[in-house]
């Protein structure tokens, strides 16, 4: 083994811990589902990198159609304020400083409840969003996508 | 069981016979993906129904960022036209008869090959699109994804 | 010097005092940049000429993705309307006179603080866009790239 | 110095060698200006990170208005497809694998020359757009961005 090899083999564990890959999406996304059928939503599931691009999304069966864009949204704004979505909804309202948020960005951003950053260790390393029931069901939902984040980065 | 029942029970089975669900969509994914592993790319792939709704996407690690956009244009092209979207790119040339078919239906059309109709049992059941490579290449893994859908569907 | 050469070096002179350029913009980010590394934001810092157009952009490392487009707005829509955005704000709530304002001119106006029109010499020659904390913090850091704008202009 | 400091320290270090940071991002929209000044191309200067989102854009005094846009349009493609954009535009041409790839991604695509990612130890760390001349033009002076991105790198 050389230094490069070395060094190579360094980045690509730190870029696993960094931003969540593929694999570890499709894990957080199957434990979502399971979660959301539980609870008779059926979601649209998304999950993306700290810099906002999408990994993976599933539509559950007999999803809204209105719930693609919306968790989409949601995952990529969870990432751009580095905030839950339905933390921003409450600086969001007439009269706070963020009011208008949500029309910026070139229409990615939502105050719609269910978006969450992806932390890790003290770091973002991605964002989830559900969007198939009310703005507290689908953050309920992706509260428990965060609580077992762990479980699925280390198994 | 009663008549209602019964009715609920047939119409379950044809709906699942005309529109491929996130299960058969997860598995025919993970089944792609495999296949661009062997090859060497590192695709985005895109199910979507016969209505042209996203059912889900998965991003491999390393993908180029144009294959997200991509992938979703080709499954919906596949069945926005009900054709390969490399069999559209031949008569979407200058001069030919759909010539400047990609700028229409806002933005949603690709001539990019890499995007086939999922037909089973003599209907469209959805739209694959493989983002990752060269229009063959990526038509070479849509065309797995075809070739293995019965193989899905009755897994 | 004849009089063609006279009086493109009067024009020359006159267009700097209408618009600010490119060098004096740097001049200014660079200000406002050390301003915000001091009050703890990772800022995006944005100038635009009095016409609306972009004239310098920098994303400081860390920045929230959300306040490359809010910063660029903030700018444009501090020369759009003449006035700071977070005076805007106040008229643009629901019941008030421009409430719905944040919605027109193609998505380019937005409401939240942070946007100020750079005046020199009673003349607007560009706005400045401030994005990466509340509304207010923006402000003040927007209020204090004006401060030192004749500093920079004569410099 | 703890263990979580030793790790945070290295992380920042091989977070740098993994993106282009603003101050390197500034130093290089610099050089590349200077040698654009030279050539006597008033351009626009974009640039991005590996994941596409802007770091930097300079505007140079009398630019072509149409020249922002594409400049970002530029830095974003040369990471998307990790190519420079004038290699691009051979394979999207009529008939070629690629026609019709600069109506995707939300129009953030183009096939001009000037794009070029911003190759470093062998890692693509942000992408440069010029946009000022012809296609050859500004490909040349992103050229020369990139041979000077070490120089800038260890600055």
């Amino acid at each position: 083994m050389n230094e490069q090899m070395i060094v190579d083999a360094i980045m690509q564990k730190i870029k696993k811990s960094m931003r969540i890959d593929l694999d570890s999406t499709k894990k957080l996304m199957e434990k979502v589902e399971a979660h959301c059928k539980e609870k008779g939503l059926n979601a649209v599931i998304c999950v993306c990198g700290p810099e906002g691009n999408v990994i993976g999304i599933h539509v559950m069966d007999d999803a809204f159609l209105v719930s693609f864009d919306v968790a989409m949204r949601k995952a990529y704004t969870s990432v751009a304020v580095k905030m839950p979505t339905i933390e921003l909804a409450k600086i969001a309202q007439p009269g706070e400083t963020f009011y208008g948020v949500d029309g910026v960005d070139h229409g990615r951003i939502t105050i719609i409840g269910g978006g969450i950053p992806l932390t890790y260790k003290g770091r973002i390393i991605g964002g989830l969003g559900v969007s198939g029931g009310t703005s507290e069901q689908d953050h309920e939902a992706a509260e428990y996508g965060l609580s077992v984040l762990a479980e699925v980065m280390e198994a």
